[in-house]
């Protein structure tokens, strides 16, 4: 198996990352996930829209344009030979040693770029079943706009809720649905679109602006507001959308069905039309 | 140098994280750092009470004794020859290939420990002189109280102050100081110390534990209750302690002088007794 390690790709198993890897002591760095549709990367340009604003807000410098990036993945894409798949990318600060919280001069530490790719498949069977889930309260930091490594906080909610026995945790915080655990949220209340507007408290997801597109080429109103958790007796349909598992069914919440319990004629026809936007 | 790797001392350079470890693609993991006096750990065992209990927290088995850990690091201060230093030491859950958002099930990946141990001197200077500081909203997770890798939040505040020119940040969480950057945070208010009580906004720090002990020795009233931004006036001293820079000075604030600017005699006389408790 082949990794793009900085602007090389390289045998996996060559990589030596170091002990003080920024990312390794401090979850100091920054990821992107991408679906490969027909060995074509989906979406490119937003996700490195995407990292290059977040690299900003954390004075992380990039070392490497869109274009090399774009280059570099192609051609792991090429070597893999994956045509259904997913492009794992992360681009730690660099080695600093010693240890220290200030972040280092610009210039003194090389920013260290990981990427790897899979195939994988699309679940079918899951995207028609759905995910059940319960609520959890939302105890991440207040970046999460920003697609930092420093991941501990989704992980513990997710496994909050896959230890009470579900699929996924909806994220809760000051009475309102943020997000899933790694995931934008979405509703249907009364006919229309319901979801968290963009700012610190959730991703701006890469699949929500194509979901947005979508809704709008179908007519369907989209209204940016978070939903109390004193709506969810109003709630026809939900789901969540990422990259890598697209439009998943929220079919559960704590224990209820969201209305029968199936996914809904809208999660169904968003998820139509997103795969066909991938075709 | 060496470091430790596992259960092993090794040459620092023939350490190989991998790039599917899991404290490098998500921060999921924990650490401690200790000071070293006259080549012997100070509070170890404070420190490995703390580890366990967010290994705990977090569903990490650790991967050794408290008893097999102590002899690793002497034995690494030992091949290090190290009188006055710092232990650094973190476990990673592991690697985990695919990467996946769920923690592996117990007993499938093998935790990472890495320590290292360096040669620091205490900062007379910084300690007479004290830090510089501005007021920071706290942006961190709600598990302040879990030593984790996941730091990029801690990280960031010690940036903004110092893009600022202070040299640390005193982090406010609705109103209340909860900590420094890195550190915990005290006043001196009417002749008592005050600091924030434990929980999940703070973490327990070891030093404080030392703290309180000494203040207890002194007839030094401690009330451990958060401080609100809007007794800065009443403040008559300020500072911050951890392992590694014990008690520091806080001398101004936002650009304010504490009192006269000048470390106060009651911090001055908790680090006197904190140094000779190290003795």
């Amino acid at each position: 198996m082949h990794v793009l390690w900085k602007d090389k790709i390289v045998e996996r198993d060559t990589v030596k990352i170091d002990i003080e890897d920024r990312a390794y002591q401090y979850g100091d760095g920054l990821y992107e996930a991408m679906r490969v549709y027909n060995s074509k990367m989906y979406m490119f340009d937003e996700h490195f829209d995407r990292l290059d604003r977040c690299a900003k807000e954390i004075r992380l410098d990039l070392p490497f344009t869109r274009a090399e990036l774009k280059a570099n993945l192609e051609k792991l894409i090429a070597v893999e030979s994956i045509k259904e798949g997913e492009v794992y990318l992360q681009v730690s600060r660099g080695v600093k040693s010693p240890r220290d919280h200030h972040l280092p001069l610009p210039g003194t530490v090389e920013p260290v770029l990981t990427a790897n790719v899979i195939t994988i498949e699309r679940d079918v069977e899951a995207q028609e079943k759905g995910h059940t889930s319960c609520i959890v309260q939302d105890q991440r930091w207040l970046h999460c706009n920003i697609k930092s490594l420093s991941l501990l906080g989704n992980v513990l909610s997710l496994n909050e809720a896959v230890e009470k026995g579900y699929d996924d945790a909806l994220l809760v915080r000051d009475g309102y649905f943020t997000e899933a655990s790694a995931s934008n949220l979405w509703f249907v209340i009364d006919g229309k679109l319901r979801t968290h507007e963009d700012g610190n408290l959730v991703l701006p997801g890469i699949t929500k602006i194509k979901l947005r597109e979508i809704a709008k080429s179908l007519g369907l109103e989209v209204v940016e507001k978070a939903v109390p958790v004193t709506m969810l007796d109003q709630v026809e349909e939900c789901f969540a959308s990422n990259s890598v598992h697209e439009v998943m069914p929220i079919v559960e919440i704590d224990g209820k069905p969201v209305r029968d319990g199936k996914r809904g004629p809208i999660t169904k026809l968003l998820q139509d039309k997103y795969i066909e936007a991938t075709l």
